[in-house]
């Protein structure tokens, strides 16, 4: 499988794909305090509990690298079991920085990890993919590079989140190498890596150094690379997270270390027990970060949940996740740790319940000071499946919460007490001087909604989000460019896979 | 047109409808603190505006009696100008209760307003239904009464909103007595009433007083009816709405002043100036209210949204309308008025678009600190037309903002260190005495967000949000039981209905 190719130009824009509207690329800073949903007895007894919870029960860690680091550190080890007291706890917790920024391909997609800031990140990991035209199914290389092309050109999303589906017609052992170059070649943006076992983690860090024309180690002092380490809830580090941690620690890459703690299922009913062995855990993996390279970038991820405990289905975008959302945000700032959250949704359409529970999760991710973003856009399903039309209705909705953090000017042109004068009572404002002067920018535009009267939109065809979304979503992918990347990069590149394809990849155990 | 009758028994239970799970009747105290879009300085500002507005351009009035009551207080009247100066306005802002109770024709739903509770309205004032099966259309007084008793079987709606949509096959003039009685009768939750006119407003007071066994003037010390006041933005108060205001602050009944300030068409195109202009108008009304009975209880309402400025429509569901809301929540509390906003969109359909816009209003309302929530559930195209799936899906909205209203428990049974540890590293959940204590009653329960795995929803039939809710709909109107009205007021009523359709109603010029 050699690397996308380049897409044919399709002519002189005047005859070319409708434009879509879009704001322009940047992170927004969030101008409101984010919420608290406890008090800070409460933050202080979760954290003390995990803190009681790591030094008697302790954490199960199967990897004995990862066990001989911790020793090193002044851990108890018994068996598998490493405990760690307080004490070890808060003096790698000094270590970690509470800023840090990401380098992309493209310095003008640069990113900066943590405060009033957000990284919004595209979904990844699932094994499925759906649109309108094909329902779910298993997904293909190219399919996937479209969906690629589709992150690279919405604007409002930051970083690439480390491949939106398996590309199933590739052989598992080296589709990772596949998938990063298509990450690196159709990307200017940042994007991340795969964490399973240290072969993957390096593949990773080295394709990304030769990308960034460096080397993995000089990349360790411009982190260019995030990776996502879930804990084996609960309270286990298997072989295959250590190693990825390790590998990416020890060059400076962060990782965000995510607890997958579903309330009634990995951890306690309640959800406050469910937030004590997630801050235990992510505090176990924190500190092992810490340990390996003192200074390495890392983040918290909050992703507690809850089952429906009618079916042991998990649930997304409910009243406990959005709770324990926000919990986590208190929990992050309170151990000085960026916090990383996600969008999620259990449904099983692109419908209404997907929208409410994505837009109730996004606001408890972000008004509960999320750092990161994982799966802002793009999953279904409780994360099995990335869809195409939900990756437009996602963007849509992260481009109301960036024109909602825009702050209110009330400069006395915005007060306008000129022009309410000016229109006097039972007057009107369409046509006056400064309506005129500000209309074209005054309010956000949006990529999906429609807000025809309800006549004209029968006469249109009644075409529903979800259908609306299909058509965007192909109105953008026509407008798709690849960005250039140097001829000797990516001749590096293709000589690092092909190397490494032949040396058999990174087999899966 | 008589009174809607008692639907007969349906048997029993067993073999009836399915329940439908639904938490119980209650207002929910919100333990967060509301978001601030807005410093201190800019809510100062924005206030500030406002009175210079009222006291230089001044507030149009277009009802002799209302200009003279103004008049009575020192205000400076102009022709059909009303000027207000700042001390009159706060003189009169003085004696506006912070709290207050609505009376219920059932006690267990009597209603606070104020502090830290919200009341759940249902829809009011659309032109038009819509269902799944017939979609847009004319709405009967039949449909009307289903739809009426869907608000009294809903737990999480506190108060009808008002009549959810216009029974058409009812003559205009006498339409309102139908409504009223029909409010009365098919629920025991409080209910709003319409108060465009003397006439209109006069005989939902007395039909009140009369469901309640009390009179007009005696139901002055107990509030039981509230009613929507709305500007003619801008800075404009007509001759109906001012009747209906007068009417219901003679009688000690609420109103909620409510400007309808567009930005960009009946209000300034900036966010800020809108605000201003709504202030202004809120001001005018609230003061009024004050003048004709001080003490009376009175709520700030807020509308502000903006239109599409490539089509002049009008768009809810807004970044714009969130901020507004949140602005408004605090204009609020700083004048010590409560507060009203509602639940919000402008999709056509009841698709992904409707429930975004719908949940982002939620929060924006929610969290801006509302104690009136209008139109909180079945509100759609932008307030023309009622819908019975939309209803549904906003009451599963409404119950999930309930829930992650419920204050974290961090107890030391919920901090679960016990269960943690009895499950162990690598251990499980689902078994242990802590879940099986709890696990019933531990989690939001959904009205109609479905957790299935794919292949099982498929095999289900592939049943989206919007058809599970038409399910939802039909078997909850089957659970309908009507509340038990003693017999001497059904009489009463029935007659003051009988003679005043006899007088011909309340003609609209």
């Amino acid at each position: 499988m050699s690397a996308p190719r380049r897409r044919n130009s399709r002519g002189p824009r005047a005859s070319g794909p409708q434009p879509v509207a879009q704001a322009p690329f940047g992170q927004r800073r969030r101008p409101y305090a984010p919420v608290e949903v406890i008090s800070a007895d409460q933050v202080e007894a979760i954290h003390q509990a995990a803190l009681t919870l790591l030094s008697t029960t302790g954490f199960r860690v199967l990897a004995e690298q990862a066990r001989a680091l911790y020793a090193s550190a002044g851990a108890e080890i018994d068996g598998p079991t490493v405990r760690l007291d307080p004490g070890l706890i808060g003096e790698r917790l000094a270590t970690v920085p509470a800023t840090f920024t990401l380098a992309a391909r493209d310095p003008a997609h640069d990113l900066t990890v943590g405060g009033d800031l957000c990284v919004y990140a595209s979904v990844g990991g699932p094994a499925y993919v759906m649109d309108n035209d094909r329902g779910r199914r298993d997904g293909t290389f190219e399919e996937m590079c479209d969906y690629l092309r589709l992150v690279q050109v919405l604007n409002v999303i930051h970083q690439e989140g480390g491949c939106p589906f398996e590309p199933m017609d590739l052989p598992a052992n080296t589709r990772h190498l596949d998938i990063y170059r298509a990450q690196i070649t159709l990307l200017s943006k940042n994007w991340q890596t795969q964490t399973l076992g240290h072969l993957r983690t390096m593949d990773g860090i080295e394709m990304a150094a030769i990308a960034l024309g460096t080397t993995p180690e000089a990349m360790a002092e411009r982190p260019a690379l995030l990776g996502v380490i879930n804990t084996n809830s609960p309270l286990q580090l298997d072989i295959p997270m250590a190693e990825g941690l390790i590998a990416m620690a020890s060059h400076g890459q962060p990782v965000a270390i995510t607890p997958f703690t579903l309330a009634g299922a990995m951890a306690p009913v309640t959800v406050a027990g469910a937030l004590v062995q997630q801050h235990a855990e992510a505090l176990a993996g924190i500190v092992l970060t810490q340990i390996v390279r003192p200074g390495t970038p890392v983040l918290y991820g909050g992703f507690t949940s809850n089952v429906d405990m009618r079916s042991g289905s998990p649930a997304f975008g409910t009243p406990e996740y959005i709770k324990a959302a926000q919990a986590t945000g208190q929990l992050a700032r309170h151990i000085g740790v960026p916090f990383r959250s996600s969008n999620v949704n259990a449904a099983n359409e692109v419908d209404a319940q997907s929208a409410y529970e994505s837009m109730f999760s996004l606001w408890g991710a972000l008004m509960g000071g999320a750092h990161l973003l994982e799966h802002g856009a793009g999953w279904m399903h409780g994360g099995l499946t990335a869809s195409f039309e939900k990756l437009i209705l996602d963007a849509e909705m992260l481009q109301m919460m960036d024109a909602y953090y825009e702050p209110l000017d009330t400069s006395p042109e915005a007060l306008a007490l000129d022009a309410i004068a000016e229109a006097g009572p039972g007057g009107h404002f369409f046509g006056t001087a400064h309506t005129m002067e500000r209309y074209a920018t005054a309010f956000h535009t949006p990529l999906v909604s429609n807000w025809d009267n309800h006549p004209l939109w029968l006469e249109k065809g009644s075409v529903d989000a979800r259908t609306r979304a299909n058509t965007v979503w192909k109105q953008l992918l026509a407008t798709y460019e690849q960005p250039p990347l140097e001829e000797d990069r990516a001749e590096a590149l293709d000589a690092f896979v092909a190397r490494r394809t032949e040396e058999g990849g990174a087999p899966l155990n």
